[in-house]
């Protein structure tokens, strides 16, 4: 470690560390700083006016906890490598460095070949090459190819310093308070055996309080019904405009990288070089080019579609909601809009559906304590917990979004 | 008050309650919306990475404080008329409605002719057109019109809901929380004596202590080096696009509104139908068409400085600075930029300077204190205090700030 | 209400207000200021070391949510007079009122007659004849004989103030921060619909959240194993006083009301005269009587069982525990304790069992959310939860206490 | 450092975590015990009815943050040995051990002969003779005796651990906000130059902050009136209680061992083993000694004085308060008295007169501020500071406390 002294202000944790000088570099990176300008929640903040914060902020409010996991698996005598620590650091640091603008919405719709992990892998690449391969460690890890897997599920497991991070952050952020968990006793609860990330046994209320913190936060944040009908308008907007994509002026395309790569996107045979065209215009976006083209589209008269979804999504013009619709009452709004005075071509949009499966617990990554005696169970079999209940713990969400009146 | 029963979230208090039907339909107007998209704190997130919040969530956050002050005052039996308080209100939430993209910032760079507060005034107007009149009694309470001023010196005097707002807001998003104050116990504090705003005795500490809170945000990080040093590339980067906006293609200029609008400015004379279409199209910026422009001009070969300058902010490339710097140095640094690699025309930009002024307090608008025997003193007298401390009292700041080398 | 404007700092809501010069009144008498001395939650500090908040605090908290509750319902157009107003903020105030040292420790120890709320009850009635029955209303309510029955359901329900703020307060002094709840979010969601306590649909997740949060408090804080086990200790010892009481010299039971008042309640056939010195008595004590006694015992050379127990409990000699002994385990604890060098007749006292069943949720007390329709239903119908999960939801905790060594 | 894990709650830092075995077994030391039952802030409590935390929590908080310290310096390179760090450590938990019942406000008054720094001293010795010299350099740092005197400066200089400790927490739990420093930016700024503990030069503002807040402390709460007024009242009994002890029944004087200590004190002639068992006695009193003596004499009919004296500070019958009273006013108060119907005997306590000099700053413990070329200033020197502001600073406190009436 050199002598560099960075710190960084956090409201959530005080002052974030930055380690040695090679982090500093990753994080001046201009691929790395893009993320300043993509906000962690996407359309959240229409409902929650204070989660405006960013991927950049969630990115380093990673690698701080992957410090205190690391620190803390290091007092435990667990054995940690001068660099494993850096890389594990690193892996925090750049998880989330593929996501494009307006994160999760978007994910889809911009570049349907990759997923933002890909996306993520393939920045890491690109750093490695630039750093003499001061990253491979970093890359196995992420890869799940290193070979102690514990690692991995420090940055990609059921309670993971990704999801400590973004739920507790995005609590802070959105004012939601319930959501906020208790990430510094978690930490002090973590240990390794086996290679496999546990928890000691005393925390596992710690552990069931996630769970719950986690569920409040997708039904009350994340899948607020407000947010999920935003959501669906600007992926509707932007199914169309790929679709449509050649019946928009070239001069209209010429101003936008965003259209520019949703016409790149529909080519039907993609070469490698149109490949590495894309993802490097990808990488130049951030959520300003898409709220510029929501907003010119929003007074685009050329495709009344374009811009009446633009302008429900720039004027906040939300649609009713109903959970849980029938068939009845389904039939009924689709007769009763009143479409006389409407566009006849909006009339497809009027009308949306959406149904979310939200999972409480995936029994595929399940999380273990650990007691006294070093064995391991999963935490729903202590007998604090009801196992019953974290049994295929679904709740299925169904929406029905519909636009009374246009004016 | 109706029944509608609108709450907002708000990290710093909890909850705002949105007082009636009228005022939730301010807050739906689009030139309301607008300020979701206006960052609070311009280029400060570029050091305070959590300092991203918004126009649209101080303003929030202001009106919630005027209704703490007028129910307090209330309680102390000042009269409040139900239209007083409406308007005191509405006088609180858009007060900032004439800001523009990276507010302060560029507020005169982008239309010279008028302050933010005139163009706030705009806006209300426009409303109260809209609204037939029912913005009349916060038109007269903004521009002090009104006669009872107390209302008037609630959002902007010393010690007003406004700042109160702003200096507990970004100092919780930026985590400099030396800067907090307790808006609470200053609020319970308020009074009115013969029409003037002033606090109860045993407030004087929290008086005090407003003004340095106030100070640590403005020396820490309002007027931060790194911050006031990016501040003056995008004003320098305005003040030659402005300049320059001529020498610009068509093709470019019609991409982006920001430097339509230049091209208006440059006119010599304005005529009323100039200024208005000025206006119309200020309306429609936010900080995604800055972020934009900056980011298209950072790959604009057509202009070596504007796309040097627009990468520099782009990229976070901070300039080196030294404080308070003497005659020797700065002709040692001139002389010393190493410009053989470098395009001459960008010489003139690569050494800046910037002096300025931080009051600690203004004399011309003094804050008073208010004895059980009714009298009033400025709080400065108070045996808790120094006077002589609070007498002219300006720091000048200094700062020369120098690009050592160019990649 | 009158002009006085006392207010009372607190930690957690910031500034109490006290509604009128009456409430202050109640606040300053003798009979409430007592609560100063008694700790909220007992021996919880001898683990949380933090917990050292008293029946004081916690009550003028209760108090303050009591108002905001009023507030909010009169904003929801249910009708409150100002007798029912002041009425319901006084059974807030003193609901506690008749707690005894060491709370629920000693609850049936120190005076096996009443329960603590009895005697609340008396001190309201002792307090309302001083006062010419200003309190008639606040005794009805409390004795739930008023005819409005939600104002008892606000502070006696399954999610009452009294509820909010203790789980609130523990969480907060204890440092447990998972055990918070979001008060703010619950009381905007209170509603009252046929005279029945209810919450609006929107706040079922806060439901959960209560409950869940106060599993985690009992759990982790109010039956930690350690603080069960000392509280064990402390009530063996007063049992033992009780029954011990006669042979004690009269010097030393003249030195502690605390054992007089034992001794006393020691007596078959208890007088009218006899019960009314009893609570007399019972009224003059709080906690630092009973720290006193204990600081006492541990060096008093007359009673090697006393003097024992008082010596674990003073200096935190805790005994090693299991949890959910089996048989065997048991049998060779007692063959195994290391009695050659004890006084034999401590051998007794070397091994505690306790037993406990913790209820997640009382069938018998309901929480009702109120759809926008006005219906009720149980909020564990609701299909945000699982209604299996909230039926029989009883956790039984079992532990075997035993002293390894003596020194 | 060895294997165990044990972690506590702290609302302030989270978790406080116990270095080792040595230290565990410190802390369960009952000399060390004992602090649990002395209150950090005396009377202060009867104002911010919050601040009821304990001399045990803060020694904890002072250990925690010299560790922070300990491991910021290591960071910054500046070589601590094991046994420094662990020493470094043992001052801070024991800095306090000599505290008596009530604190600063009986210190003088139950052993006039030691500072409670002496008697900290005493108790570290007794320890030490225990461990077999295992604490011999703590106490050689505590003494200031140690070589490398930066170790002293930590726990005993103008911006040191328990400095910070207190003023964060007295802050935190009387909620008096204004009141917080923030310990974390202090200690990242803290640094090691010559053998004098500095602070970087950014940190500036946020050592005029701590000295600001010490102010609003100081002022606002441990110079509060009422709690002055409730604290000369206490010393006033235990003034009188040692003057007269002699005309005390020996039956009372045996119930306290208070009384006992003070009839001891009063010998004229102290032997050394007449000290030791004063010693001996005061280590077994806490603020419950103190408590119960009150409430006795409360009703204590032999000595009216000595009953009235702590009626007052039982029931808080708060004497008004006079701030700078003149010598009209003064005289107008003593002929005012209604002495009529009170015992002639209380007259000379129903007037107390109180003055204070509050230092904002100690010329005499300068704080340094260290620049990037490693040259150390006086902070007041730098020009964000101004120097004469720094100068003499002393705040003199006057008050005139008067019984209006007895009932």
């Amino acid at each position: 470690m050199t002598q560099i002294r960075k710190i960084i202000n956090d409201p959530l944790y005080g002052f974030i560390d930055v380690y040695n000088d090679f982090i500093l570099s990753l994080i001046n990176d201009p691929l790395f700083q893009r993320l300043r300008h993509i906000q962690q929640l996407s359309l959240s903040a229409m409902v929650y006016p204070g989660a405006v914060h960013t991927r950049f902020h969630h990115s380093l409010g990673v690698m701080y906890l992957m410090q205190l996991c690391l620190d803390e698996l290091r007092r435990k005598s667990i054995e940690i490598s001068e660099l494993e620590y850096e890389s594990a650091l690193i892996v925090a640091l750049l998880h989330d460095v593929g996501h494009g603008p307006y994160s999760h919405t978007l994910e889809h719709s911009l570049i349907k070949e990759f997923h933002h992990e890909e996306l993520s892998l393939y920045v890491m690449k690109q750093l490695n090459e630039k750093h003499q391969g001061r990253l491979d460690t970093a890359i196995a890890i992420f890869e799940n190819s290193y070979h102690r897997k514990f690692f991995y599920q420090l940055i990609s497991g059921a309670i993971d310093v990704d999801r400590m991070d973004y739920l507790n952050r995005d609590s802070f952020y959105s004012g939601v308070v319930e959501g906020s968990i208790s990430v510094h006793r978690l930490i002090k609860m973590i240990h390794v055996s086996n290679d496999q990330i546990c928890f000691e046994e005393k925390g596992v209320l710690s552990i069931e309080n996630f769970f719950f913190s986690r569920k409040i936060m997708y039904l009350q944040v994340y899948l607020h019904k407000t947010v999920v009908g935003l959501e669906e308008l600007m992926i509707l907007l932007f199914s169309y405009l790929t679709n449509h994509i050649e019946t928009f002026p070239e001069s209209f395309i010429s101003k936008h990288k965003v259209l520019q790569l949703l016409s790149y996107s529909n080519n039907k045979e993609k070469t490698p070089d149109l490949i590495q065209t894309m993802i490097h215009l990808f990488f130049e976006l951030d959520d300003s080019d898409v709220w510029y083209l929501i907003k010119d589209l929003s007074s685009f008269e050329h495709d009344s579609i374009a811009c009446y979804l633009s302008q429900c999504i720039r004027n906040r013009k939300i649609y009713k909601s109903i959970k849980n619709p029938n068939e009845a009452l389904r039939k009924e709004l689709y007769e009763g809009l009143n479409l006389s005075e409407t566009d006849p071509k909006i009339k497809p949009y009027l009308l949306i559906e959406k149904s979310i499966l939200f999972h409480l617990y995936d029994h595929k990554q399940p999380t273990f304590i650990k007691f006294k005696d070093n064995s391991l169970i999963p935490f729903e079999q202590h007998d604090l917990m009801r196992e019953k209940q974290w049994k295929n713990e679904v709740y299925p969400l169904s929406y029905l979004y519909y636009q009374p009146k246009l004016k």
